[in-house]
């Protein structure tokens, strides 16, 4: 049983990927987002390359059936129906929606995973109900491979964190789990920062950047453990809710 | 006055580099090797990006003049004068000598580096001098970017933590000094191995590479704080013997 992180895509080839479990985080803010839509009733969630192809894919569709997502430099982008802030993402606004999202960091990494087993969107606000999946998996006998994406190709402290925090609780529970040097950096990490994830944000440069921006309703939403408890699944270039174990 | 650290060149762009006081750390075994050579009385280092690059390269020396030097996959290349263990760059072997290197990572990493003010060579061996070299560079206003070479693209806790070393002191030093993300996490990093160098290489997947392949003498030299105290300089694809500040 191998847990491996990337810090960010640039450094991983396809057998990092091939029939393992994945995981994604984009803690700031696509994970969240995509968490809060499916949490809210979104239908599924369809993670495009960029605001035109957004704009082109949704002509497939009724305008009612389609919500227009995304950011650029962490502004929403003008004429869409919501940005990439979690708290858009109410019932009332994407219940029974398709979402076609596009942003800067979470949607370029998905798209970089090939042939995984399954693939699953991660941040704090689902944190819980994804660790218990990978313990099944890892369990199994099946392989983790946790991705960072990061912040424009770069390195971002609260991804990197959130995984790490995964890294603890399954070491934890898997004696036998082995790690890359990524993955024991990540726990590191963590345990740096501890459980004070507002602390992590006031550090890194993407949570100062929000703050900055005005964005401070979204730190505090995406700091929220367990807000949004779902399984986003990533399948054939869509996200659509996984019921968690058991259920 | 920035102190960026990067974890590998995958995610670096022509920015990070150019204008600035740029420092690659490839602790196994590059960096180290490289200090070793020039501290005992190489004339200079060229590095090379295969072996194929070093045969043809000699062809331009005298036989005498020159030291085949390099690995591929940890091992000697066959055929060449010394490998990539720092404790053959004796001064009986290398005093006087152009040495032609070939090596995994540091070579990829140095090679990288564009438009820099300058770049340095730096590992534990010669911490305290290039540290006292950076220390002025930023001083006098400039920015630092330091490159942790990694292992075949993959993030390595050793080049990370040796970095993370950097941070701390620096920190220390100079107080409006601004850090990015990956600078923080190796400063962390740093903080969770301490001192123990020998800990930090048993817990790195490289670390137990070599130490399985029977290197176990070349980790401890790496592991030797200034055991090599010159300031390699990489300019003009050669690397040579800076004199430290004040000498």
């Amino acid at each position: 049983m191998r847990l491996d992180v990337f810090f960010g895509v640039g450094s991983m080839s396809a057998a990092d990927t091939a029939g393992r479990t994945v995981v994604v985080i984009d803690v700031l803010r696509a994970s969240t987002s995509i968490a809060a839509a499916l949490h809210n009733g979104a239908r599924t969630i369809i993670p495009l390359d960029g605001a035109d192809e957004v704009i082109t894919r949704a002509k497939a569709y009724e305008r009612r059936e389609v919500l227009l997502a995304g950011e650029r430099k962490m502004l929403p982008v003008p004429g869409f129906d919501v940005g990439n802030s979690p708290h858009e993402y109410t019932r009332e606004v994407v219940d029974g929606k398709i979402v076609l999202l596009t942003t800067t960091n979470g949607t370029t990494a998905l798209m970089a995973v090939q042939n995984a087993r399954e693939t699953i969107v991660m941040s704090y606000a689902n944190f819980t109900v994804a660790l218990e999946r990978l313990h099944s998996a890892l369990r199994e006998g099946g392989d983790v491979t946790i991705i960072c994406a990061g912040r424009e190709r770069q390195f971002s402290l609260e991804d990197s964190a959130c995984a790490g925090r995964v890294v603890k609780y399954l070491s934890r529970l898997l004696d036998d789990l082995v790690l890359n040097d990524a993955a024991q950096a990540a726990m590191q990490l963590e345990r740096a920062y501890g459980d004070d994830i507002h602390h992590l944000f006031r550090a890194s440069e993407h949570g100062q950047a929000l703050a900055e921006a005005g964005f401070e309703r979204d730190l505090e939403l995406c700091a929220m453990l367990d807000a949004f408890p779902v399984i986003p699944l990533y399948r054939d270039h869509r996200i659509t809710r996984q019921l968690p174990d058991g259920e």
